[in-house]
């Protein structure tokens, strides 16, 4: 099955002329670290490059399929195609997405300017590193002009993927101890714009104060950059997305002007190389066999008759041939 | 700085003598990747192997800290040493844990028997995977009789972490959306116990009845191994702790009668022995200059001029010299 021909030409072509079926068997294709990915990829990178990626990033009930459900309303006012890249921490048992993002954002399913998708990791042993950037580059090559990618943004790898979109935007909400978790996942690092969300709720005038606190000490300390705004907002109440816009239009400048976007595609595009390369040697490192392979080694290590690092050394040494 | 000069054997003798500031050492070279840590493990590897290792894993606010320092205080009732790794997602730019979790837990100042450390992840490449089988190493060498591992369980690659425990505990509370959210980061398929925590907050049966349903579909499909027990809690009242203990033991009873612990400790060797081989695999990759190295060949894809997998070819080429 993993193996099924793909007309990838055909696939392309349809994915461009904005076939919702078609960018879905790409993504698809991008989830299972399918064989004929590596095709498709040549195919699409000449078309990709156009699209504003932007991350949303926040813990869970923050509000941010609600904010991104707003973001979109926004866009396609402008006339914008929009498409939404839900990244899931894929069970590393099962191997899959579950339903419920899907299903909370799947509200507009008759407007053709927007495509919404989970997803999954099933196939790729880099995990969400590997298959987002590939992931983003399917829906820019088939010509959203603006890619929303929603993460966790409680574990290290969603911070990571987070920090590769062209404007990064970390929501908040008041309390749920946000500023301390918040600020152990990394997310403050990655914020080009932050939103205090649920803006209503009580507390959040003192998450507005701590974070605007924080952003300007970190300025102090690097000065001259990005100042990142702090913007609060009620998206289930509608309140507050004509400042959301405002600061994301000011960062896209901010990077057109300062040459950042060149520098952050660049970083993305050195991540997702390192991270195709490292899932081929990966491969190489379990295809070694018998007393030199990784069982062994392992059970060697785990019974105390071999220090990790002698074992690299032993695993390597077959790895490299 | 890096390149300061350790006595490694005085260093272990005095961990294994239970000096508190050699094991701070030691887990402080974990986190650095510092360059003695080799001859570190080798010294401790003889002396590893007898801790109990048990994962705790939750989303923030469930209770986490509060049932560490419960199952702390059981353990020592029993007379065993306890060691506590919490487990921060690091963050990615400024590369170290916050105080939040190291000050909350350090209110056993005066207990020889208890140690507890937050671990980040400065200089390993390859995150918490690559640090925490050593810093499990180093409290098990020290002669703590369990090592009780908390971490944030939403990420992807907490979740792995926590899956190498000899026995991963999850935690739930009550509302939270805990069921999707749970289930999406794949912590129903690794926990060996589950714990619905806040037992006295409404909801709570509805989330013991929702997991037990989820165990025994689970079940049906994989007949006959372990059954998974949800158990109670409300570890600020110090409700529910027996049945903790004895859900734990009767795991323990489990592992050792099975032979699965022994398969799980390979398992987390051969992880660790994969992330370091990993690691250094990566180093070389950065190491590449020039035109075929990774800043020449990530301004070519970002440019659309190369794709990703013949960037690969071409690095590979080079770093496999």
């Amino acid at each position: 099955m993993g193996a099924r021909a793909v007309d990838v030409p055909a696939l392309v072509d349809s994915a461009r002329a904005g076939t919702p079926r078609a960018v879905a068997r790409l993504v698809s294709l991008v989830e299972d670290a399918h064989p004929a990915l590596r095709e498709v990829m040549a195919a699409l990178v000449p078309h990709a490059g156009r699209a504003w990626v932007i991350g949303l990033t926040g813990a869970p009930g923050v509000g941010k399929s609600t904010s991104t459900s707003l973001l979109i309303s926004a866009f396609r006012g402008r006339g914008l195609r929009v498409g939404v890249l839900a990244v899931d921490p894929s069970s590393p048992f099962s191997g899959g997405a579950l339903l419920g993002d899907r299903i909370r954002m799947q509200d507009r399913p008759h407007d053709p300017g927007v495509y919404i998708r989970s997803l999954a990791t099933r196939g790729h042993l880099g995990g969400l590193s590997a298959a987002t950037p590939q992931a983003i580059r399917v829906l820019d090559a088939a010509g959203f002009d603006v890619v929303l990618v929603e993460t966790v943004g409680v574990g290290q790898s969603e911070v990571e993927i987070a920090g590769l979109a062209d404007t990064s935007v970390v929501l908040l909400a008041p309390g749920m101890g946000d500023g301390i978790q918040a600020a152990k996942a990394g997310i403050l690092e990655i914020g080009d714009v932050f939103v205090v969300n649920k803006a209503d709720h009580p507390g959040a005038e003192a998450t507005v104060h701590d974070l605007r606190r924080m952003v300007s000490l970190a300025e102090r300390a690097a000065p001259g950059g990005w100042r990142p705004p702090v913007v609060r907002t009620a998206a289930l109440q509608r309140v507050g997305l004509d400042r959301l816009m405002q600061a994301l239009d000011k960062h896209r400048a901010h990077l057109d002007e300062t040459g950042e976007l060149c520098r952050r595609r660049e970083r993305r595009a050195a991540d997702e190389i390192e991270q195709l390369a490292l899932e081929r040697l990966r491969t190489r490192l379990e295809a070694v066999e018998g007393q030199d392979g990784l069982g062994a080694l392992s059970a060697a290590l785990a019974a105390g008759r071999i220090d990790p690092y002698a074992a690299v050394d032993v695993l390597l040494a077959h790895a490299d041939r």
